[in-house]
């Protein structure tokens, strides 16, 4: 029996996790769920789970979650440092961190840190601080495991091969909704058209992140520091079909892909089931059915975001922990009706631009240039308004 | 340094064996070579690689082969029974079997009971003795590569996988020359319309084997004495621009695809490097070039081929042997003229169902059902001349 705690609960990737685990009664079991706000759906995940622990987020609504569940013996905190302890409850096993955004980055280094193992949806986490992480994965000799579609393909192409024979690995990703719109058009982009993924059914935050496809520029980020490669051996390859989740060149010349319909539960179950494949029984990929995939480069001058974050990662220090917090900034501000659509990577390139660089940041100066970035995009929304 | 043995070196996978060893002088020393009548690349052979020991297969053309060599250090012996014996040697590590047809089969049981690993091209070994081997293989402590690139993606897809988590394999094929064409045509097939390969270059036999798509039926049997699977877990798909060399699906749905440019060197290096993936300066896939792969399923009336391998697998015992051994007549009586192409699949079924059937033969077994094959067949045809 496995013991798992799930960040973010209610959203996107806790509510697949919870799909997953609840066909496995007899190999999982739930310590806790947190939420940000969502009293209705936690407290049925409460009955049906009954985790040990609950956390809300939003202290403010304490006390309407306990009035929501009446006489329970789940153990009920809220607010942000109430998430952090349960973050480090080493009762855990595995923690299935489904945050959104920078948010994520904290709780990820108190479970590795109290000796849990994470699987890691957050990519924000490593995208902001990907070498203290990797760092503290050493020192408490834990294990992270990658639930990013894209991530867990090439974590599952690696299986039982040798690092020292990856010659590079290949991004996959669908090009958005917006991979064959004319640039010109790019300002009329609506909040609504933005938000449709031509595949994949995911939160907001990173469907629009899919839409300037900055999501595929974190995920080179991310890559960098899951798998120990440089930028320049880490490759972004647009395929709109999303039925390869990304590819590994080995030194020979021999590429291994992974394939699946795109469903994030495959790579959710994984994360909780390896080195083992479980038996499911959702749709399985044909791929007569499908009948073609297609394959294309990415078009760097319409998505300017995946540059940036090239630059980023190669800048590196507090680099990507910038364009991180000012893209969560940036699409926030989008998402609100703040900004236009094609102002996202300008934002970005300023806000990393005038932050204050630091090459050897630690946690405290990550957190920091977080803050600055925020209030500095805040600051210039609010005088443009 | 492990020593090598290669059996049909001057054949398409014995070459291209050569050249792949050509490039890791410091890895790789050769034992022997065997042809079966080709002196003059033999020759160059032997100078490039001095091995110890040569073999020509038909030994009247002994006396020739040492004109041609003069003075040499090299041990020269002729005929079969010289490459049963040279199969045999343990001084070797991997003996590369490149022979064509079911003369490849007694090779690799000398071989694997001699103690030695086998990378094995001749697909006929298993099609018509894999039960046999693979007792073999266990008595013996020896080991299979595959080489057929179909086989050593799925080898390579399997890699730290746990056998169990297997749902199914996915062979894939090219369809070869005639997949769009209309079956009513077939009768007016020319053996130069049959022996071009639209993606493969290989030896003679194996591309009409791929135009009859026998090839992929032979595949299906073959893959199941390598993986241990039943007919029903494996499955053909037609790709015809042949990059995805064949597929896993596992218990939750991830599939897994070894992918590469149509260059039989990828395999064949791999056997001999494996579990590692040596650097390499050939063409690299690039899937953008490419742009786009297409999947369809076999047209089963077409090629019916692809279902007698189905149902001799299904009926076991000596139909398999009967029906790769039919096959070898029946493409040797094409290529000579003798038959007409789309004859072959009735000469095959005709051929099966006239053997006298052995649900459990041993080694002589297996060799008698083959004479008796070829003995109807040549009847047959020199009747029909």
């Amino acid at each position: 029996m496995k013991n798992i705690g799930i960040l973010g609960s209610t959203g996107s990737i806790g509510t697949q996790t919870l799909e997953v685990i609840r066909r496995f009664p007899e190999e999982y079991s739930l310590t806790y769920l947190t939420t940000n706000g969502n009293i209705e759906l936690l407290v049925k995940q409460i009955e049906i789970f009954k985790p040990e622990y609950v956390c809300i987020a939003r202290e403010e609504l304490e006390p309407d979650l306990r009035d929501a569940l009446g006489n329970t013996a789940v153990h009920i905190s809220s607010g942000r440092n109430a998430l952090l302890d349960l973050a480090a409850n080493n009762e855990v096993d595995l923690v299935m961190n489904g945050l959104v955004g920078g948010a994520g980055m904290e709780p990820t280094i108190k479970a590795i840190s109290a000796g849990v193992d994470v699987a890691l949806s957050n990519k924000e986490s490593l995208v902001m601080a990907g070498g203290i992480i990797n760092n503290l994965l050493q020192i408490h000799g834990t294990q992270l495991f990658p639930v990013d579609s894209e991530h867990s393909a090439i974590w599952q192409c690696l299986t039982g091969e040798d690092h020292a024979d990856i010659k590079k690995i290949i991004l996959t990703g669908s090009g958005g909704p917006f991979r064959t719109k004319p640039i010109e058009t790019f300002e009329h982009i609506t909040k609504e058209e933005a938000l449709k993924h031509p595949n994949w059914d995911m939160g907001a935050k990173i469907t629009i992140d899919s839409a300037t496809m900055m999501n595929k520029g974190l995920e080179v980020i991310e890559a960098h520091w899951l798998f120990h490669l440089p930028a320049s051996a880490i490759e972004i390859v647009v395929h709109p079909q999303s039925i390869i989740h990304s590819m590994v060149e080995f030194a020979d010349g021999s590429v291994k892909a992974q394939l699946g319909l795109p469903d994030m539960k495959i790579p959710i179950q994984y994360a909780l089931t390896y080195p083992h494949h479980l038996p499911a029984d959702w749709e399985r990929l044909d791929l007569t059915q499908i009948g073609e995939l297609t394959f294309e480069s990415p078009d760097l001058n319409k998505f300017h975001c995946i540059q940036l974050a090239y630059e980023a990662l190669e800048k590196g220090g507090t680099a990507p922990a910038a364009l991180n917090s000012a893209n969560d900034e940036a699409v926030a501000a989008f998402l609100n009706g703040a900004i236009p659509f094609h102002q996202i990577p300008n934002i970005l390139e300023e806000a990393i631009n005038n932050h204050e660089f630091d090459s050897d940041p630690d946690i405290l100066a990550i957190q920091e240039v977080s803050t600055q970035i925020s209030k500095f995009i805040q600051d210039k929304l609010s005088v443009t308004a």
